[in-house]
């Protein structure tokens, strides 16, 4: 089965794979899209592997991941930005124009969550322009609530809107992801307004499975498995103009369990299956 | 230390006590508000666990829980509303005026959640005034969008709200719990709203901490452990008018595994410190 042409596989759905590994299995699936993920690319070698993806023809949807910008204390935050714009710069020379950021949740002891929403806008003020001046936007990617004290305290894609609008449209949109979003009853007129002001950076799906694990991160629902409607979804991303590449990302223990290259082409028929 | 006069302890929260134990911690501990739980109430028998706690002058604050009324099925759905009819009769006998309801997550296959909570507002034509003629109000708890596929499609205060006003405010209101709303920007005005409209059922607390339990739900954190301002969620919640008991609900495998006298006792100083 060759992958719909709109199929893009997070690094991150198939990490037990290196990048070698994950390039012939594009290749093997007919997959023409992967979003990145900094800490492999990294230690792959940034500029080794933009050649290594852009010899094999595979376009880069999304960088993941900057953000981690709520710190209180100067010199925490003055290193958050320094590493979002190497961020930015890892995502020029990949050849992808969306980095995708993870806000960040509460310092410790905090309370405020306001606060710490508040200083993500500020140092966007630094990063939305550097990003924008370099052809790569910030995607805000709203995090399930309960992810809100301490990963990102960003939690809706009203938030999420909130900050980007504050920045042209060029630099600053927002990442919709379904396992974040699905349980919002005002995500549907959310999406509207993002497509309204031309905010939609990016499209990522995962479905929502229970029981959920230990630490909440590594239980995303392989599609199909779970209580999200993926279509539904999909409809609503697309009747707003959004004809880009769709990115699953997939942080599933059972999944990493695997042999990658089948969990890759499951992946591309559950998508077919699912979300096609 | 005595309890402030306002501290109520879910039965919950100290699991590990029989009735008779819990009775005896309160008076070592000086509390006189209780929050029941069915199972355990069913267990020792209705009649003589409301004799039991009128014996020893404890107020019961709510009864917990009714609800699951998102079933599709026509036999489920009638078994859930009968017993919930026996949970309305049980609040009756130990004399409280609240039973609290989990609406409900998502049946087997379905996507709707929409739809689930429109077979929660049905259900409630028939609850709501055979509660309300036994002096019972209905208090249709939001819970933490975590639990929307398995437990209960009603998110946030503004879904239990729009499930609520559609009924007299002596019949149906909401639970407010600090852990299932602290994330949403949008709680502080639906308190607001639930003040104007004679909402506000029952205030309980329990603090977020992270990382969360494997299947989230026996995680809530003892109070002043966590990301929660307490204290700043029940100004708002007074500044309503409301000036009941506060009833403290925690699942929490690590306060079960200890002594049911020393958490109940902990717990009032908590309260104390993060809540009075």
């Amino acid at each position: 089965m060759t992958a719909d042409p709109l199929f893009s596989v997070n690094q991150m759905t198939v990490k037990q794979l290196s990048l070698p590994e994950l390039v012939e299995a594009c290749r093997a699936s007919g997959v023409r899209h992967v979003g990145t993920w900094r800490a492999p690319v990294r230690e792959y070698g940034v500029e080794a592997a933009a050649q290594l993806l852009r010899d094999a023809g595979l376009n880069v949807t999304t960088h993941c991941r900057g953000g981690f910008l709520t710190a209180l204390d100067t010199d925490e935050r003055a290193a958050a930005i320094d590493d979002n714009k190497r961020a930015v710069d890892e995502a020029v020379t990949l050849g992808t124009d969306v980095l995708v950021l993870v806000s960040g949740g509460l310092p410790a002891g905090s309370y405020d969550l306001a606060g710490a929403r508040e200083r993500i806008g500020e140092a966007l003020v630094e990063l939305a322009p550097y990003a924008g001046e370099r052809g790569v936007r910030l995607a805000v990617e709203p995090l399930h609530p309960m992810y809100a004290a301490d990963r990102c305290v960003v939690s809706t894609l009203a938030q999420a809107l909130d900050l980007a609008e504050r920045f042209p449209a060029e630099q600053v949109g927002v990442c919709v992801d379904t396992y974040h979003i699905w349980w919002d009853d005002r995500a549907p007129e959310q999406i509207a307004r993002a497509g309204a002001s031309g905010r939609i950076a990016t499209f990522q799906l995962a479905d929502w499975t229970t029981p959920l694990p230990e630490g909440v991160l590594n239980g995303r629902g392989q599609l199909g498995d779970g209580a999200i409607d993926l279509r539904y979804w999909r409809a609503l991303v697309e009747a707003q103009g959004y004809a880009g590449p769709i990115e699953v990302e997939l942080f599933n223990d059972g999944l990493w369990a695997r042999d990658g290259r089948e969990v890759l082409a499951e992946t591309v028929r559950r998508f077919a299956e699912h979300a096609g």
